[in-house]
Parts: C-alpha cells; structure tokens; sequence
C-alpha cells in the first residue's frame, strides 16, 4: 500500500510530494500531464522567492523535472470518490481505476461551481461522478451528462457507446460549437438548475428532461462530495495551521484550504501537509 | 513613515518584503548583507519546489538579487527593541537608528539561547541589548557584556572607549582565543548563569562581578523580549493560521512561528503574513 496519495499536481500537491519523498515515504501524486492548468495561465509572479518573474509554464515546467528528478511519477487520473476504511483509504478514479493509500493530502485547488440543486443528495443514487464507473449501470437507458470543461466530451463518447440515450449539458466556454456524429446523443444548450431526486430528469431554466441517471462532470469534485465527513467552509476544506482537516490521516494544502490563492503559500502548505503526513504514519 | 518594517532577512521575510512590494507598499527590510548565515549552512536542499537541488548558498543570492530586482533595499541593523505607539511601531536598532513603520512582520527566525536567569526582569533596568544606544549610560562606570557571536567583538571595542571597565564573557565557538588590546577589557571565560538586579553583577559557574550594568548581545533577541505583551510558546511566537500574533498590526511568519523549520513553509507564512498586514494596512 501506498503511504501518501496526493490529489492534485499544482505546486501544493508537488511541494507535499517532494518532501514526502524526501522523507522516504512512497507516494501517490494524481494529477494532470500539464501539472496545472490554472498555473500555466500565469503570465508573470513577481513574488515567489527566489525565481524572480517567472511565468506559469516556465514553474509547471521546472515542478515537472523536479519531481521527475525526484523519481517521482504523476498517475494522470482525477479522483472521483475516496473511501475511509479504518486504517486505509481507498481511492475511486475517473478511468476506473481504484488505489489504495495509508494518508491522504487534498491539493486539487478551487472549486468553482457550486452543487446543483439535488445533486448532493442523490450522489450514488442516480447521480455519478464517473462515467467510466458507472456507465454499465445505465446500460439500454436514457442518461444526462452534465460538464464543466470541454475535456469531458470523451467521456460522453464513451458513454454514447453504452446507453441508449444520451442528454448532453455542455456547461463550459465554446459550448455553442458542440456537436457529435452520434445519432443517440442531443446537446442542450440550456442551464441546469436541478436534479430530480434519482437521477430521474435534469431541469433547466426552459425545460425537463427525463432519464435513468445523471453524470456531473468537473475537474474536480468539491471536497465535501469527495469524502464523506470532510468539513468544509464553503468551496474551502477546513483545517488548522498544521493543514489537518476534520479527518484522522487527511490533510489538506493549497487554494483548497482558502485565500490567499498564491504559489508561495501553496508550497509551504504543501511541505507541512506531508511532514504532519508523516508523522501520522510513523505515530500509528 | 514606512508601510510595512519586516524583521530578518532569511526567505520567510523576504517572502513578506516581495509580496509586500508586489502590492505597493513601502517596506523596510531588517537583516545581513549575508541574507541569512543558517541558510548559507544548508548543503543540499530537495524540497523547494521550483529549484532542485539547490545549495543555501544559491538561494541566498537568489533571493539578495530578487529583492534587488525588485527595488526593495536591505537595512543592515539589528533590531533590540519595538514600541507600540498607537497606530504606528518605533524601532530601535543596533546601530543606534530608529524607525517608524505602521505595521510590523517578526521573521528573525528561532532564537536558540534561552534567557538567562535575571535577564528579562530588568531590561530597561541595569540590563540592555544595545550596546550603541545605552553605552553613555556607562561612561566612567563598570559594564559587563554577555555575548553569542564573535560579531559582537565590535561592540566590545566601542563600548570599552565609552566605560571606566569592562568584563567581556564570549559564550561562543572559539572564544579561547578571544583577546583585546585594551586595558580596561578583562576577558572572562566563565559561564554566565543569572544577572544580579538592576544588572549590577554577572554571576558565573565560579564567581560573581559586580558592574553597574550588562549588556546581553545575541544574534536576534528572543520575540517575547523584543517587544511588549507579544504571547509566546517557548521560542516561538504564538499566532493563528493567517500569521496574526497576539498584537494588532504584528504578524509573524518563519521559523520564529515553530516547526518544521522548512525553506518552503518559511516562504509561505511571509506571503500570507506581508498579504494580511496589507489588509490591516489598508482596513485601518
């Protein structure tokens, strides 16, 4: 079993990693190719010490050589779910893939949007977080996907490919210019406000829509949905100055643990998260 | 008057005086040419996310020409003493200086040596940290001086110009071989244990002097001594997850707020202290 899983490679996630591994300990780091989208949109930071304007991709670009140089490999896949079960946490990804890890750090940053209406309440129970997981059960069914960044059209690919019939909310920038050569899938281009309870229909602000079933698509899933008893502040997960949250062997760093959202107090959060982290491990 | 007065220059303060300046405010930086002696001890550093493997040394001057880049010029003083004047901090230096800031950042980073017994019951009354500022007390008198560095040899020379007689007591590597060309300097190799009141002895492993003064110079002076009412653990400065200590307008951020004593944590309580005094600054 793995002693560390981390979610999320923005420079929380890697400063947590770095030091894990500095501390001998194995390491789970989750994250995405790119290291960090929000990162890379960075045009110039004057104030992270000791590399005067750096851009976003010069420091995605030097955190990725540094945890390769480190030996240390990024898992591309997004977490979907994690599951306390005494003693370890099993850990859900949107490729299918399941993971095991003996203490976990929360590094995947903000997250923007708000639940929907129902969408809480009947997560497992008609609504999923993961095609990949979940598509067998709607297999000859109606489903909805409702997605907040053009990534996830692959999964609605998928997804066609096994149910019936397939609504498709495109929740994201460019939404006006999608199309698929799929008979059996209808973009909406309406705003969902609602989840029937089940997952039986999607409501936006001009219709209903009746299905089996609703995927919700983010980058990220808010912490609160993620791990069930994580105490959160709004977007924000909550945690003392030694980045425990609420949960035994859980600890958190970056923009999720809230303002101010900047590189240097991520890393530093990172470097605390993972020695608290390995502490844990070795107290137990 | 200055915005924002940050005390030490190891990369917690830097961090302040960069984010601080980031953010236009006026800033006074307190520390050594050097940037900070314990960091140019560190060998070989894995875990500052962005720069692998890097010496003390190339931080150090990292850091030194970032804070050049960026317009922010280093004090060169010591600071012994802080006065909250309501509504704004006055400075008292080494070097005899003071300064106005209107709010303040503790990051001279652990001070090691415990007070000794006596010490901090009669600063201000017969004992004093700054040998510029309190030397004309003594003038034709006996003074006794404690000393943690071989750097406050200086401060020897000058105050034996000043006084009738002085005990030197260096409580440093090397003091073997610690002489002065100057009659009325006695060097004493004896562990100083207590300070008689209103500092009119220095007592020893094996003896007492009496004086009529002493004279306490460390590196840094420990937090709680440095200025009035701050609340304190041991050596560390107490404060909350945003870098607020006890004190309005005081923040902390470093080594001097505990463990882990990391580059990386130190880099990101300076980001969050210099962004919550801007806010004070600016909500006052």
């Amino acid at each position: 079993m793995t002693d560390i899983a981390i979610i999320g490679s923005g420079i929380g996630g890697v400063s947590a990693a770095l030091t894990a591994a500095a501390r001998n300990k194995s390491v789970l780091l989750f994250g995405e190719r790119d290291m960090s989208r929000k990162m890379r949109r960075a045009e110039k930071v004057f104030n992270y010490p000791g590399m005067p304007e750096i851009s976003g991709d010069e420091l995605a670009d030097a955190l990725a050589r540094q945890i390769e140089g480190m030996g240390i490999s990024l898992t591309e896949d997004s977490i979907t779910a994690v599951y306390d079960m005494g003693g370890k946490f099993a850990l859900q990804g949107k490729s299918g893939g399941m993971y095991e890890a003996a203490s976990l750090i929360l590094a995947m940053g903000v997250v923007n949007n708000a639940s929907l209406a129902g969408e809480e309440e009947n997560l497992g129970m008609g609504v999923s977080y993961c095609a990949t997981c979940d598509a067998p059960l709607y297999k000859g069914k109606t489903a909805a996907v409702i997605a907040y960044a053009p990534e996830e059209e692959a999964e609605v690919r998928f997804l066609s490919e096994v149910v019936e019939r397939l609504f498709y909310f495109p929740v994201y920038k460019g939404r006006e210019d999608v199309s698929f050569d799929r008979e059996n899938v209808r973009v909406i281009l309406e705003a969902p406000k609602e989840i029937a309870p089940r997952g039986k229909a999607v409501i936006t602000d001009k219709g209903e829509y009746a299905c089996d079933g609703v995927f919700v698509l983010r980058e990220s899933v808010a912490p609160k949905n993620l791990i069930y008893g994580l105490e959160t502040e709004g977007a924000h997960v909550k945690c003392d100055r030694m980045c425990h949250t609420s949960l035994k062997g859980v600890f958190a760093c970056g923009d999720i643990t809230g303002k101010p959202y900047q590189f240097a107090k991520a890393a530093g959060e990172g470097n605390v998260a993972a020695l608290e982290a390995v502490a844990f491990l070795d107290g137990r």
